[in-house]
């Protein structure tokens, strides 16, 4: 049994150090004294003390897109012919987006979660293993944009063993965490990504902190993700602009902070190379993350690192 | 005959407990005094002394719908197999989105009304049940998600009575108040709910103020809903960003209560579970309902209250 | 020939008492005083003195449309049914709509053109005479919603004929003014509408003044219309909360008045009953029309005035 | 080899003169007196001097769309009828639009890229002229609205020169610059490109800063667009209001300003005719380029201009 004394001798992974924020406003601080003052019970609360863990994502995709992918640009193409704009915009991901928010990350302390597709990794390779050198976690993302839910059990399992050690080969990182394409698994997923040995998936919108599912008798952990915070929703499927996706994932984050005072909340936010990259969007995820970092006890977490805490923590949501 | 002096001697619902608000303007003040030094006529205002009616819906749907019902996700999926991650979507409503706005409601000191579909109420009784235990009325939504107005008179009727039994069984509540799906009613609809004891439907937009028509030679009640202040329509229909919905609703309010000074004024705003229910729009109806409550004579009414009323008011409109 | 001397004599319409604004920013004042020093030719200025002239529609529509028009609702209807709810929302239009517009014009000192629809002007006689006793504009918007361009030359005569003949006998008012529905007139719409006696139309949106055209030999008038400042394309099509609308028609004001110091300028907004007339949009309207009147030579004009006007002036652009 | 000292003497187009704003905030003036008192390399800043480079397009396309081109106006016409509304909108963009645009420029002292489709010009030849003469940029915008990348060899050859031809035919000017229709040029259009003698195009959004290509063995420039900032994207296609296009394009421009004080970086704005020349547009402009002519170091350059410096400066990123 490991309790949580245990737990954090271990402790590599979880340290106090990843906690940021000291400008608490006064009314926060006041309250903290009072909680002080007599401590309260926080059965729900993180193992490591953070109060609101935020779980970001940045999705390394283009150059592994199929031949005139979905883009900004109309789509009505005759057949037979190349979209060479839409090429373009995909080739901002690797050129422009990650470089540039692989910088935000570093300036902000932030680390994160890359889902990785096979096939880009390929085909950028030193830019995929300057994201893994730069202390950021790589996560299994398929090989390629196939759509996995239609797979027969092989082919799936295959396709997605074959990102994995694309990913292991280039970045020296092995993958424990997976996300589908759009999210769309099938009914083998789980079990495939337990017997391949990945500890937890992405996959999943029903929670607002990670729980634990039995899979092939052994624990497998979802680290939910979101629709809400999500740059290729908002930006490209509903028409938000900047300033809209700013204002919406701070109200998120508000009303995250402020239930994370009494229940254990994890909230995720996601930003794709194309779209998450711009410089826009990298403006606007400064002006959220500084925004965040001003409250006490949030800290920001690679997907792993929250998937080991919730296999560790016995509180941890069992389904 | 039942004059108004009677009614408020019954009053066990409408009490002016349910008024709240004191942060009133000194503009407003002012001309409350002189109000006051010549007492007006007041036809339309409300029974209960209320200015302005605010009525909540929180629609209880999610684990009751269809396989692969429509979500935020591609509308793409192949024959033959699951949305997988539409279904969290959903399952986001019980699991987080009705739990955190019940807590949201008790916080606010509001009460409203939660349109529960039958089968939804089955999935997770216990939950039904805490929405009434805490003082919210149940109304009925349907057995589940079918088209209603398709049906043929039976097949309508038990659909409906199917529902009401379920809500009936789980929660010990009588619905008396009928939502259908997407306000769908067919040419039988409000007799049916005249023949099982309705007292009122909300599925109507015309008036932003309940009236009475005469069904099966007995009064009928519209407590008229809204599409303006709608969470599914804007958030998920119009891909408003929750800003958006709070400046919206604002406006809505700032006329409202305007208006309300001289008729009678009930305005509608309505959340599901799992659109109203995400941290971003707890935090915009928080926003929202703190406004609204800084404003004298503000009123947050249960629909079976806003029908009650308005049955016994002799001045309430008759079409 | 008639100078601006005799028209200003004839003036009934032209008073300068339509023209609003004292509140004028003390830059604006001193430019004022610069500009009485030394007067400057003003060629393009307004025949009557106006410096901005804003021209108001207010559509009467609703009890008019088809079966199963378009709405808000999902336009998924079964065929055999109607859309109950639908409906009631085009009721909306009149029973709560056009009353609260009508008050706010009245409290605005604004007066509009109302365009109005010949089957819903019979529906709703009693509103539609009470637009026009309260001083606004009543112009013809045809018989019914049908598509217009397509009519042969007698059957589309017809059509305009019959709902100004429904206007006149209901309003007492004599439509010199025409809408076409989507504004999608034909090529005989200007030709009829000359032979039928009107002045003017609406249906073009290629100049940001008045301008006149040779339809028979004759002068006719456009009056042009906008799609940018328009209800039911930002509110319905563009799906624009209400604050959006404020935003983006307040920046439309900025610009042309500024340009109104030199030209003659012509601003344009509208509104339906079910959309412009809900308390949101009204009050996102006297947002709009409060900021309008704190500028120095804003002047609300019905259509039949600028008409008028137009056709006085010698400076008008001729097409 | 030309160097940096050469150039600058050769230095027609490549004056100081266009660098603007003197308003920079204390904050960024000590960091200047910072970097003066320990000068860094600069390895990637331009040739010129400037510190960040705004590339702004018009483009001059109404009056050579085809019959029933898309515009704001329901796409559902009956076949064999004109939709004379839409050509209204289209006409707005000569007779409002580019002139207003125009007088913007010169208040601002802003020089633009005027992409010119040859029938516009041929149809509107005194205001195409006028561009020129007020010292924008003519480029290449094909001879009409024609899908350019199913052409074959000389047809696509044809079009492009015709384009050109009628442009230097009416203003005098000879085109170097190409911008394909929705940036979608074909196989071969690269080489068409340079063998006709032009510099640089446009039809491309991989990087954010300008680029050289082998083609046909000789340089050729790409100076890259953009989608993020363009007016018939943000404005048609995702239906942003006025104020949407102002708050995002400012947000850009933020991270750009702040990227391009250790990087050579190039931000690209466009307006369309009968868009980006509308009042509410051009009160967005103005607010925007007053914001960004505060910031030291910005310099607002033609296309050309970008492209010979480009090609001049031998640190200029190679493909």
């Amino acid at each position: 049994m490991t309790g949580r004394r245990t737990f954090i001798k271990q402790g590599s992974l979880l340290t106090t150090a990843g906690i940021v924020g000291s400008m608490l406003p006064l009314s926060a601080i006041s309250q903290s004294k009072q909680a002080g003052t007599k401590p309260q019970p926080q059965q729900s609360k993180w193992l490591d003390g953070s109060r609101l863990v935020i779980s970001v994502s940045m999705q390394f995709e283009a150059g592994g897109q199929p031949e005139n992918a979905e883009s900004p640009f109309p789509q009505n193409m005759q057949k037979g012919y190349k979209d060479l704009p839409a090429e373009t915009w995909y080739q901002y991901g690797y050129k422009e987006g990650i470089p540039r928010m692989l910088d935000n990350w570093d300036k902000l302390g932030v680390k994160i979660t890359s889902h990785m597709v096979g096939s880009a990794v390929l085909k950028n390779p030193s830019l995929a293993k300057e994201i893994v050198d730069r202390g950021h976690e790589a996560a299994a993302h398929g090989m390629n944009w196939a759509t996995q839910y239609t797979m027969p059990y092989n082919e799936e399992k295959k396709f997605i063993k074959d990102g994995v050690d694309a990913i292991r080969k280039i970045t020296g990182f092995d993958a424990i965490g997976y996300n589908a394409n759009w999210l769309r698994r099938g009914e083998n997923t789980l079990k495939i990504l337990q017997e391949l040995g990945f500890l937890y998936h992405i996959d999943d919108l029903s929670r607002d902190e990670p729980f634990i599912q039995t899979v092939n008798d052994k624990d497998f952990v979802t680290v939910p993700y979101t629709l809400r915070c999500n740059d290729i929703l908002l930006i490209e499927g509903k028409n938000f602009s900047v300033d809209q996706f700013v204002n919406q994932v701070k109200m998120e984050f508000d009303q995250m902070y402020e239930e994370s005072e009494k229940r254990r909340r994890q909230m995720s936010i996601s930003f794709h190379d194309r779209i998450g990259g711009t410089p826009q969007m990298v403006q606007a995820a400064k002006e959220l993350f500084t925004y965040m970092k001003k409250h006490q006890g949030v800290s920001f977490k690679r997907k792993d690192e929250i998937a080991r805490m919730a296999l560790e923590d016995k509180t941890t949501i069992r389904e």
